[in-house]
């Protein structure tokens, strides 16, 4: 079934409900471009990430659950900013105007978008090989802005959530990562409920808006956790310029990973496996009981996993305080693996 | 040559003095998100396009040139609002890390980027095919803000610079357009001069910033033309609920679209063929005066070249009045072409 780009539009996209009305979007979807308003004490934040059929998700999968996961890694870039959600513009590239697929695609964008309020506002959609790309835009208090920069010698480093799991739901769907072929399952058959777990955690991560807004002035710093906790931790001792320490046998996993993955491959993957979008964060000590009293107010797990020292390396230590060699790389789209 | 992404991204878009100053700009690269300040008195604009190799430009295409393009019809959509460009943001898909496409890509961003004050705020790399999104933002007075939506019975519809150029342009590159085998060149080989007018036409089309800004006051509606006059038009059509009378004979053709196109293929590319990037804007007789003194100064060609009516059909007339027969489509990605 051929469908014109505006009937595309119109019925998957508008007729959804997708462009649903929210204060500050004073036009969405229809012009040559949306019009937001800003109130006048606030910034709008803007990131834009995209993602490929066969590199960030496999071509297959639920159009549901593409499109969520696509909304949600952006909105971990506004959470990494503290900021609230405004709206979001989508380009679409598809390869064929399947209805169904369409459909299944518009309907896992709106749950997302109408939990967070942030509507689609326009976008574009051209026909090629299937990928998604999607800018958000969110608001921001200019004093509780979180940046990477202003992180201080001493503060805690904490982690939201658990590590690992995203790169260990690579493993579990059969997606080749970048870890090496060592980094397997101790299963190849993992249990269901593993299955469905992991399938969940790569698809659905949860953009910690809540818990960056509610803990903001706590924090002197902050970042998402999309390259493995090493790399996006090292891009905050870089702009703060500082050292850290991280203490390895602190790391926080899921009983998932714990009966999917040996302690090295779990300690790998929270380290260089990425996709995991949990917040690494900054707290001064003075702070920390605060916002750990905010984050269970919210039913956030939250971990302390080291902290900010001199220098400007980042280094691994174990139980025992032993330091651990830094073996591989983040993952990075243009490097060797 | 393997770069990371992150050195591409210094190299080529810090570095490269991309990320430039600008008012309202208070953070660019290097964060999980841009942040940017609205004066209190205006609105953000903001517009996305996806340009694909293969489709919307060669894959061999010079990259200063892809660039420029890709760059100048975001900008478009701005100057479709009269909107005042801000600064935008970019994802890049790229088949491999080229240092040398890498550095003409950037070069060729820049020169735009600095004419219209508009940095490379953020975005993406990724691996895969060769695509480029981009979305800018603008601001722009609430009061002068130019919509599809406004146009009244008795306004004169306006057209900027040349139509056609654009289709035409997809014939002398060699580049199959949806206009059927009968849209074709004079002659197979046109001029240097031809061609080159064409080039410059297809990938550095001038985004109508400065006529909209100037003239927003005076213009009733407008939007820009991409898909060819017919179907651009009927966009303000129907937002408007209105009918449009086009007077073909009036259309403005260049010098080279005379030399090189039928009287009858470039009226299809006129009407049908797209990529123009030119405005077509409707003015109340009263202020057609002063709008077209205001394009004088701008030393910007606008042509009259139709009118607003009733009904919610757009007619073609001739030289003698004569209506045409509505025979073909606009682009459309998903359409039977």
């Amino acid at each position: 079934m051929i469908q014109s780009e505006f009937e595309i539009i119109q019925r998957y996209f508008v007729d959804s409900g997708l462009g649903f009305a929210r204060t500050g979007v004073v036009l969405g979807i229809g012009d040559d471009a949306a019009l937001l308003q800003l109130p006048s004490n606030r910034l709008l934040a803007i990131s834009m990430d995209t993602l490929l059929a066969g590199v960030h998700f496999p071509a297959a999968a639920e159009p549901a659950l593409i499109a969520q996961r696509a909304l949600a890694v952006n909105l971990s870039d506004l959470a990494a900013m503290a900021a609230t959600p405004l709206c979001f513009t989508l380009s679409l590239v598809l390869p064929e105007s399947n209805a169904a697929w369409l459909q299944e695609f518009s309907e896992g964008l709106l749950g997302l978008a109408k939990k967070y309020a942030c509507p689609l506002v326009g976008g574009d959609i051209t026909h090629g090989e299937l990928s998604i790309t999607i800018q958000v835009q969110g608001t921001v208090d200019p004093e509780k802005v979180l940046r990477r920069v202003g992180a201080e010698v001493g503060d805690r480093i904490y982690v939201s959530g658990f590590l690992g799991d995203g790169a260990i739901a690579l493993a579990s769907l059969g997606i080749d990562s970048h870890l090496g072929t060592s980094f397997a399952l101790n299963e190849p058959q993992p249990s269901e409920s593993c299955t469905a777990y992991f399938k969940q955690a790569y698809y659905q991560p949860e953009p910690r808006i809540e818990l960056a807004r509610a803990c903001a002035s706590t924090m002197t710093s902050g970042i998402d956790i999309s390259d493995g906790l090493y790399g996006d931790l090292k891009h905050i001792v870089t702009a703060s310029g500082k050292g850290a320490r991280l203490r390895v046998n602190l790391f926080p996993y899921s009983d998932a990973a714990i009966a999917c993955m040996s302690a090295e491959n779990r300690q790998q993957a929270a380290l260089y496996g990425g996709d995991d979008y949990e917040l690494c964060f900054t707290v001064p000590p003075k702070y920390c009981q605060a916002m750990e009293q905010e984050a269970l107010a919210l039913n956030t797990r939250v971990t302390r996993v080291g902290e900010i020292t001199q220098g400007s390396e980042i280094i691994c230590i174990d139980a025992s305080g032993s330091e651990l060699p830094v073996s591989t790389k983040s993952y990075d789209h243009f490097g060797n693996h």
